[in-house]
């Protein structure tokens, strides 16, 4: 879509100085950027990428001068463009096409505009929402559950009965509601156990590139509102993770943790079974959290076993000291022993 | 499958106390739990729970009591309860059917009662045993074999080659038989070393979703019976896992790495190539086992490099009171500064 | 194809010494070969295996004897081996067959002998170089281009525009140029920071089963020619990777990191974002490298956080010896009691 710079100000709520007029149309890099394209500055050090740039119109902090250009100023520039952006970029309108190599069964119940691409497979019973894209080869198990204007790209498998909110958006390969690793040694043998659980993922989830999220074993794994999970993650079964939470890349987060909100776990966290991140936790990148281990609201932890980061820095140093220590412990030995010839 | 308490008890092996008629039909958490889902207690804290869930049989340890339940006495009841899963839930009797949409060349060898999913792709020469179901968006290439009872979920590859034995199952994603990452740097390139050895998946394995098994470069990857492979795990060109052994989720192990029976790898482990895992032998979550390493039968490691559980326990206690182990050096040469200067 | 080994060693420009006429028709281990299978012995303690095995033919290195065989002879000889490899083994010609379940949109750009499989899904204005195979169930989005003589294995997912070069291999399971992991908080939300870059992956790329790799944010996701990528590896946005870099099993690239030429990335690894590995670094596996940081051309790195291997191994050795330090420490201690109270 195209906009003026002032439509897009005041959109924003943000203070405009410059010509209101310039066409707005898309967003870009400030290398990238053509005249109608939006960009925005957050730091003072790329002010000279931002000057530039073909770009006419730029978001940037109140205070910022850029010559020729139409500023849009804002507190939060990168915030701002974001909105932008949203706001900007055309979304692709549903095709409201099923296509006809789709398997689409008569139990299935599909919104309004619903759009089902190539060799997608329908189990009976599912359910999907309207506006809600499906693209090329995915599977719906029986049951499935999907909500309103969610888009699954290529190669998503959604398990018999997973359930998912609106405006879920889940990326190429990503896998919901697969059994969980459960087994009961007995006999000489491994026997499963039962994993009949359900998977239920709130509004506004992103999921990324083959992640994989196991339904529960008797109970269900749940994805809070607005949680927003990476590539690779591994998501194991009775997991409860609350609203806004953020899992980075590779993480892998095992059975019955129970996550609150707005947590951050960083990419390839190991977390152990039964463990509980309390509301605001940060878990840093490569940490590993012991089996039940209750971390509270708004700690930071690192290192394996993660202990808070500032103990886990302190350790650290002290680590890198260790040969000036033994050196020093070598000394008074020695002039201990020199004395002692005296 | 609908029974009695006293046939499953029968079934068991186990001392029924209470009504011996009470229909059993399911099994379920004790919150869940209707009249007839079957229940288990394997803890004395989780009495309460049971005694509040609507089911009316309990699995508990002998000399329980629960009033108003029928109980079925095991010292094993988590055991008990996987056994009378395995037995009471339904599994879905194969429906025999090879979908239109599939493409089955005229060279496939069926068993009885298979059953092909819509857009499954098999390549020449495949075979498939009895009563394996293969669903949707399948890929089972030239001379692949899969064996009886098998069930490969929604999107699997088996590449050229790949043989499954009796009873395995495959979640969606999962790939088995891709090339090795193996080249050999000449000539200011990297030339690939052949991969085109096979893969050989034994009895009764589970294989998780998202999970990676490549083929032996020359030779074989082998998995033995029973083993039960968590998501995400890859798992490199030529390696050998015994019979039983777990491996859990994003465990990544390396090429030529002999891993014996009954042995664990915990989640996110990382193993170089050539490391030797005896039997029984236990590597804990997140550690890291250097290149061509033995570990023997029985032992349980842990870190990075990975020792033994007890040495690194005792190195990790000292590095957490090196603050004070320098503070007692610190005090002891202040000392004897004190003493030189009186 | 079948070759003598007169006309093998000629085309590796090696000394043959034995029978000049024996035919090579294919590879394999010592074990598995058959008479007109080539083997090759790297290492002196491999001469049994060799000597023991049916092949007539043997790459080795000069000077090495083994009775009855034809030897080929280089100092090189696991390169000379690979290399032969690649020379007899048959490349299966393409089909250059559009399967007729494939959708294949009148907009496509198809070279010659292009090979479509079942179920494969373009979307519009897609370009497929000559001579590239597209194996089922493979979804390649609007505007996405692949090079010559390209293979995409089974179940590979191309996001729109994403862009491979020649002779590029992609394996099952993998999904290239999904959306970045990006968002700003702002008004109790995630918003999604706009994921509208492409991704480039150069000639000669090959790409393990399961991998991820995003496009880029506002710029662009850049994979150097000849680069080699294990499986379940996670690249993020904006990453810039050199020619002939490694990049081993289930790592992790965040976003806008910077990887020189002829890199090696080992299996595990986690790099924070906006880090630099110049030219011929080294990162060991299970390391973790910090958000910024910069490896020096030629370094090897290890632990979390990556510091040089040296300094990780003396800081190891050090922790190792801390019981004894501390044992010393104490003895000291009470040697200076021992005085005190004299």
């Amino acid at each position: 879509m195209s906009h003026t710079a002032g439509e897009l100000a005041s959109y924003l709520g943000a203070t405009l100085s410059g010509d209101a007029n310039v066409t707005v149309a898309g967003v870009a890099s400030p290398e990238r950027a053509s005249a109608a394209d939006l960009i925005y500055v957050e730091s003072p050090k790329h002010l000279a990428r931002a000057a530039q740039s073909a770009a006419r119109c730029v978001i940037a902090k109140p205070g910022t001068s850029i010559p020729g250009k139409t500023l849009i100023e804002t507190a939060a520039p990168k915030l701002a463009f974001a909105k932008a952006a949203a706001w900007l970029l055309p979304k692709n309108a549903p095709l409201a096409v099923i296509h006809p190599s789709a398997i689409v069964p008569a139990s299935a119940r599909l919104g309004a505009n619903v759009s089902i691409g190539p060799s997608v497979v329908l189990e009976d019973d599912v359910e999907i929402g309207a506006n809600t894209v499906i693209e090329p080869l995915c599977f719906l198990g029986r049951g499935a559950r999907v909500g309103e204007g969610c888009r699954l790209h290529p190669r998503v498998t959604l398990y018999a009965d997973a359930r998912l909110g609106n405006r879920v958006e889940v990326h190429s390969g990503a896998t919901i509601g697969s059994d969980g690793f459960g087994y009961v040694f007995g006999d000489g043998r491994h026997w499963k156990f039962p994993q009949i659980g359900t998977v239920e993922i709130g509004d506004d989830v992103e999921i990324g590139a083959g992640t994989t999220i196991d339904r529960g074993a008797l109970d269900s794994t749940v994805i809070g509102d607005g949680v927003k999970i990476d590539n690779l993650v591994h998501i194991a079964h009775n997991v409860k993770i609350g609203a806004r939470t953020l899992i980075l890349a590779q993480a892998g987060i095992s059975g019955s943790c129970v996550i609150g909100q707005d947590v951050i776990v960083g990419g390839q966290v190991g977390m152990g079974d039964h463990c509980t991140l309390q509301d605001g936790a940060i878990v840093a990148s490569g940490a590993g959290v012991l089996t039940g281990k209750v971390i509270r609201a708004g700690h930071t932890m690192w290192g394996t076993p993660a202990r808070p980061l500032e103990k886990f820095k302190e350790q650290y140093a002290w680590v890198s000291r260790l040969p000036e220590l033994a050196e020093r412990l070598r000394k008074l030995e020695e002039r201990e022993r020199a004395k002692a010839g005296d």
